[in-house]
């Protein structure tokens, strides 16, 4: 196990459209945190619809990169979360994986199960959790399950909901940039205020050790501070009405940058 | 004229596809500050290569709104631009509208011209000019001449140039929302951090009076203020290389909301 002496292990959160063909450093990265060569990983198509499919081109991935100890879960339905072969799997896995499909499928099939608590038990423990698009936004307490892109901020644009809660204190959102996805990350903010707002590019993503996280990746993570905005008016806002927002925080980090959680702030070497 | 005790005119600046079925807000606000049922409008078609089509549509919204000394000048090239029909309807004109199509038409044709030469001189006087699309590009001293859409910020993404010099201090992008620009917008800026920012959303526009705007429309206005950022990576950074931004404040006002560029401030109502 990686990073044993720490208190929880990794994420690697990532935008989704993660580079499998070419030199694949996103998911490269995942299977050194998860141990390298010595992992023991399991991907899970909880999200998807195409399980099969999306399973096995993950499993070529992770054989190309020379991991041998590498299996699907699949758990369609929620009493699938409490099959000893799945609790087994998670129980002995070193990097847990989540495919991208629909957030929402992820929490109403495993939020409460057996396998979220082994899941979280294991994490503590030290493993990493990784997960790209729907998978990158289950990693938060409260997630974006749905909204409309390309479009400027308004409270009914975006529907948010309990996530898997592996990453407090931020509210995550994926294909960012691709997307146009800046209004309704700032909707999912505004009703939670005390959140970050964190947009991830496409073939990008953040990992993440305690409160701490670097970006890797092609694009960037966009984040989105309001807890020192001077103005908003969400307190007279009607539902169609558009959002107002004052004295946002803003960064935007390439490769190779880090932010610390707890103090809001990119930590940029002298 | 109307603001004739002001320094200079108003500027009507639209993010583009403004409505012109509908209630027709922005254009009937555009008709309102240039005198109302008294304007006299020239329509300039520049920047767009279907001049009939483009000029046809506003004298037809136009005369609706009630505007009967409504018409269109298209300077195909640069020898147009010192014609004295055109000269002369600048000279009488209370509101020039610049249509879409492409930003470096407008400056390659005009500027420098006797005509360019006339518009400001009018607009000294206190006139209004309004624009849309392109139109609202070629407002600010410098301005976005083509870029990428849906990307997180890169120099090599957005190309800058001159612009018609009328709102100094800025550096505008329009279809803000729709096209996913703020990699772009960001972009740009970045190379003369001491411009503002200016996302305008389609069928939104901002209304410039001296150094105070209001916004008005369906969309909203992003303003990106890049004066106080922490670091930047602009001074290391090849050209295929992400851009690094900490610390930008953003503001996102959506209609009713006003501005003030000396501040760098919204105008806040208690």
């Amino acid at each position: 196990m990686p990073v044993a002496t720490e208190t929880r292990g990794q994420l690697v959160i990532i935008g989704g459209a993660e580079d499998k063909q070419g030199d694949c450093k996103i998911l490269r990265e995942f299977v050194r945190c998860s141990g390298g060569l010595q992992a023991q990983i399991v991907v899970m198509t909880v999200a998807t619809n195409l399980p099969g499919e999306v399973g096995s081109d993950y499993i070529d991935v992770f054989k190309r990169l020379g991991v041998e100890d590498v299996r699907v879960i699949d758990t369609a339905r929620r009493e699938d979360a409490s099959e000893a072969k799945a609790l087994e799997a998670i129980t002995n896995a070193t990097g847990v994986f989540f495919t991208g499909g629909d957030q929402s499928r992820i929490t109403s099939v495993l939020k409460g199960t057996e396998l979220d608590a082994a899941l979280h038990k294991r994490y503590a423990e030290g493993i990493v959790v990784g997960g790209t698009s729907a998978g990158a936004s289950m990693m938060s307490e409260t997630m974006i399950v749905d909204g409309d892109a390309e479009t400027h901020p308004r409270m009914d644009i975006v529907e948010i909901d309990s996530g898997m809660s592996f990453m407090p204190d931020a509210l995550i959102d994926q294909h960012f940039a691709q997307r146009g996805r800046l209004g309704r990350l700032i909707s999912g903010v505004a009703k939670e205020p005390q959140l970050l707002g964190i947009g991830i590019d496409e073939n990008t993503a953040i990992i993440v050790d305690n409160h701490q996280f670097s970006v890797i990746g092609a694009g960037a993570v966009t984040i989105v501070d309001l807890s020192e905005v001077t103005h908003t008016n969400l307190d007279s806002l009607l539902k169609d009405e558009g959002l107002a927002v004052c004295g946002a925080k803003l960064h935007i980090l390439p490769d190779g940058y880090r932010f610390d959680m707890q103090t809001r702030q990119p930590i940029v070497n002298p």
